[in-house]
Order: structure tokens, then sequence, then C-alpha cells
């Protein structure tokens, strides 16, 4: 007999969440039954897209329950397997992160093959977010050579791959991120005009002098003054792929919109939202593409990474306050 | 030598337009020179986008001048050529409306073959208004046979073609327009589901009853708290043509934007704003099917007909008090 110790919701957060919205609770693991694994967990995944499931109301994933064992990506390493297709030192993927570890029919996890790679890199730059950023980038804002392209949240798991993503393919990148670490790190990676948005007195301004042609693709994450700056700066036709919109998640009230939306019919501008989950097509294409740049050096990434299950719940609070660099990580063994 | 009145912008309206910021003037006009025609207008086109004109700001159309004649869609008749491509009595559609009579380069106007419609139904229904309705509709939002459609301003020029096409694509249509003369229209077209958006306290709870399961489409004219009620009402993967604001053009104030703009990523919506100038490859098709479609009854439509170039910017204020029904014309001779 195992144990696991796991996050679960206690309460719905109001606004922003609280530590006390979480608590750790210990369950006892039998060992795997019939076609089962037992998986220990790796890292686990801190995505702030979680923050939706904790509202209890009809979504494109349903909502988390109260009581119940948060879910989300995670990689770990089977311990036991009563299933042929995988066996003891296997590294799998899972949406059973939020624990340390778990049993689980064999088809409900994936085994990677991590060509190399350390296993969380599949929770981030080869995993979701770098997909979500191939995506979002190529299919539907539909890059060119030669693009402007202005990324929000630039220096998170998502952005930092679309800035690098937009370079390699020789469009010109704006990227916005708060704090001179991040903004370090943009540089890093060369995107071409660094916007510190917490110490531009107005970010428009700020965008419109980064890109005074104006901008073809705006790579949206935060929402709220991020995008009306998008829409001031947008050349005609421009597009804009809608990821999220973090600033908007833990709002309370109804959060302003963009004053300036009447831009979208005399710019002709299109503006679309995308989830990844409805691009898994593109999946092949991507690893195919996402190691050859890593293995080039053209694609790097960070990570921010806390340590046991205990501090999954202040992980998550942290993607809210900007604290993370990079992919926000929770290592469980 | 011929006179001609015409109506010029005497000062930039701020807020909702006013009779004073317009004057009427004579002017002289010689015979027509080489190359040139002299055309006495019969009908000119009262648009609400001309209201983006009298801003003095970059946009797609360069903004009208002070002191300077009004420009705007018309339909005349040549009374005098001076080029072998055109002779008197012939019906010309130009840009040149707001006046009772010009002279132009032959070139500078396009002869309608009018097919046995009215002259001025090729200012509405067989022209740009329906050109947009159509481009908007088939190619920008793209219908689908099955689709629940909500329209604004659904008894305009626009919007009422709008319903029809899709009517006789098999969409099922909802349409809001406000007061009863113009939903009893809608119903006569066969609009499914009429709001009078004047007379429901909740635009949003009216739409929901009308499509319980959402729209697949909204087609935009309106702005403001229709945006709103389509975002909420929006099924996933609906499709926004954003063809005008009109809720917006006399705002003072940046406008309030829509609070659940968010939905565009939950949702995948995609929202793409159009200008049918960018679509005229479209026009030889929307000829033959319009023909048709007039030609069995499928399309019937509206005018509203002030009379004489001293009515035209009274006839202007009337579009942004919703005053008219269908097309708003003016006759001219």
């Amino acid at each position: 007999m195992t144990t696991s110790r796991e996050v679960r919701l206690k309460s719905r957060p109001k606004g922003m969440p609280k530590l006390e919205n979480f608590e750790v609770a210990s369950v006892d693991l039998a060992a795997p039954g019939p076609g089962e694994v037992q998986v220990k967990n790796l890292f686990m995944s801190v995505d702030p897209y979680m923050r939706g499931r904790m509202y209890d109301r009809p979504s494109y994933v349903p909502p988390f329950q109260i009581g119940e064992p948060l879910q989300g990506g995670a990689v770990g390493e089977v311990v036991a397997s009563n299933d042929p297709s995988l066996k003891a030192g296997d590294i799998v993927q899972s949406m059973l992160g939020w624990r340390e570890a778990f049993n689980a029919p064999a088809a409900g996890v994936q085994k990677i093959d991590t060509h190399g790679l350390p296993p969380q890199a599949f929770l981030g730059v080869a995993g979701m977010p770098g997909l979500t950023a191939y995506v979002g980038l190529l299919k539907i804002a539909a890059l060119k050579e030669g693009d402007v392209v202005f990324v929000s949240a630039a220096a998170g798991a998502v952005g930092s791959v679309v800035c690098q993503i937009a370079k390699l393919k020789g469009a010109t990148v704006v990227g916005s991120a708060g704090g001179k670490e991040k903004c370090d790190f943009l540089r890093e990676i060369g995107v071409d005009h660094v916007i510190d948005y917490k110490a531009v007195p107005n970010l428009t301004k700020a965008l419109m002098e980064a890109a005074p042609k104006g901008i073809d693709v705006y790579f949206e994450n935060v929402g709220g003054e991020h995008l009306e700056a998008a829409l001031e700066a947008a050349k005609p036709f421009a597009r804009f792929a809608m990821c999220g919109m973090i600033s908007q998640y833990n709002a309370t009230e109804p959060p302003k919109g963009p004053s300036n939306i009447m831009y979208v019919v005399g710019k002709r501008l299109r503006i679309e939202g995308f989830i990844v989950s409805d691009h898994f097509d593109q999946l092949p294409a991507f690893l195919k593409d996402m190691s050859e740049w890593i293995g080039s050096g053209k694609i790097v990434w960070r990570e921010t990474v806390d340590n046991g299950v205990d501090a999954a719940p202040g992980a998550f609070l942290k993607l809210f306050k900007g604290e993370n660099l990079g992919k926000m990580l929770v290592k469980l063994s």
C-alpha cells in the first residue's frame, strides 16, 4: 500500500484565489488492478486556464468539484504495471497532476519518448503550452514573414515560445512583460522591442513607439489594457490570436471591455479565439519542428519550479501575481 | 449654364450631428468639357458610414473637408455628354451624391443596366448595401444551412437583405429592430424571431429566449449592448461579421466596451470586420444571385425617401435616431 497526497478544491475562489480555497489530503493507493499502472508524478503543471474550472459554470471543460482532487498536466514514472503496454521506469504524461501518485488504466496515460529532453519539458515548451504557441501563431494568426507581432505575457510559458517562433519565422517581435527579470529574458531570446508594462505610464503609447507602423499580429494572453493597446496599434487586416485573458480571470465584477472595439470594422481585423485541444492534429508537425528548433538552439525556455505537493496552491497563485518566469511547475519527487 | 445646389460640411459634428453642421450652396456648372459628362442626380444615398468621414482622422477613406461638398453614392441621368461612351438619357451611378448635378470624366461614373429595377435599387438592395449583406453573411460569416443567425439593425438597408439571404439559404433568423413598424416588416420578410430592442427590458435575455441553443452567426451593425448579447448567446465556434456599430458613431467619450469579450477565447469565436469595397470581386456573383432572388420574389425591400437636396442633412440625422425603415434615400429630381 502506497500513500499519495493530493490537492483538493476546498471552496470556490471569489476573485483572486487564496490558499484556503485548497486543502491537501492523503489517500491510500492499492496495487494497480488488471490493466492498470501506478504512476509516481515527477512534475505537475500549473496553468492559468485552471482558474476557469474553479467556477461552477458550463465551459469547454467541466468545472472542478469541491472536495475532489484537482486535475492538470503531469509527467511521472511508472512504478508498477499490470498492463503489457507499460513497464516500471517508463515516463508517462497524464492529466492527473495535483497529486503525488495515482493508479489509472494504462490507456489513460501517454508514454513519452523524451528524446533526451528533461521530462518536464513536455509540460512546457514541448507540451501543451508549446503547441498552444505554435497553433495560435502559425494557424490562427497565420503568421507571415515580415509581420510585426505583439505578444502579451511574453515571458510566460506560451508567450516566450510565441516570441521565438515569430523570430525564427522572420517576424519583428514586440513583447510585453512585467518587471526587469522578465524583460531581460525577452531581450536574451531576441525580442526586438521589450515593453515593461508595469513601468510604462501608457501601454498604448509604448506600443505605438515600439511599432510605429502598427502591428500585423497580436497574440493575446492578458486582456484588458493590453487588448485596447493592440486594437489601437493594429494595422488594417491585422489578426488577433486570442489565447487567454489572465487579467480577467479573477474579476468579481464584469470587467471593462475594450472601448475601441469598433476598430475591428474600419481596420477589418480578425479576432479569433482558440483552445489547444481542438488542434491536436497539429501535434506531429509541432513535435517535429520543435525538436529541430530545440536541437539547434533556436528555442530556449525557462521554468519556475516550486517543490512538493503542498506548494502547488501557492504556485498557482503566483500565476496571477505574475511571479513566474516561463513555465510554472511543481516538482513532486 | 446650369446651377446645382450641393450640401457642404460646415463644421465637424461633436457627438450627434446637427443640421447646423451642414450648409447648402449653389454652384454653376459649365457645359461638360472634353471627355466629360453632365449628370443630373435622381437619388442620393444616405449611409451611416459617412459619419466616420466627418471626423478629421485617418481611416480607410479620407475625411470630408470643411467647406467642401460631401460625397456619397448616387444614381443619376446623363443630360449632356462630351464622351462617346455615354449619351444623354443613360442612367449612371457615382460617388457624387449630396448635389443636384455635376460634371465628371465619363470614366468617373458607371453606367447601369437597370434590368427593369428602379434606378435607386442600385443604391440599396442591388447596390452597396446589398453587396455588403451578401459578402458579410456568405463570405465573412461563412453561413451554413441550419445556422442560427442574429442580425442587428435588421430592418435597415443591409440588415433586411442579410435576413432574407439567411432565410433563403436555410438559416433560422433572429432579427432586432426598434419599434412596431420595423418589427412588423421583419415578420413580413420571414424573420423567425423578432426582437424589438426598444421594448425588451433585457436584450441578452430576449436573445437567449429567441435562440435557446445559441447563435452560430452574428451580423453586427449596431455595437454596444447588441454585441454583448451576441457574445453571451454565441455557440462555440460562432462567427461574427462586423459590418458597423451605429450606436457608437457619435460617441463623445470612449464607449463602454463589451464586458464579456473574454468569451472569444473559451467559445473560440471568430470576430471579423469587413468593408464592402475590399470585396468588389464578388460583384458579378452578387448581381447574378440578387437579380434571380428579386425576380423570384425571394428578396423584397423598403425605402424611406425624403425629397430635395435641402432634406439631405435631416435624412442623414434620421439614421442615428433609427427613423428610417430600409434604405434611406433623398430624391433629387
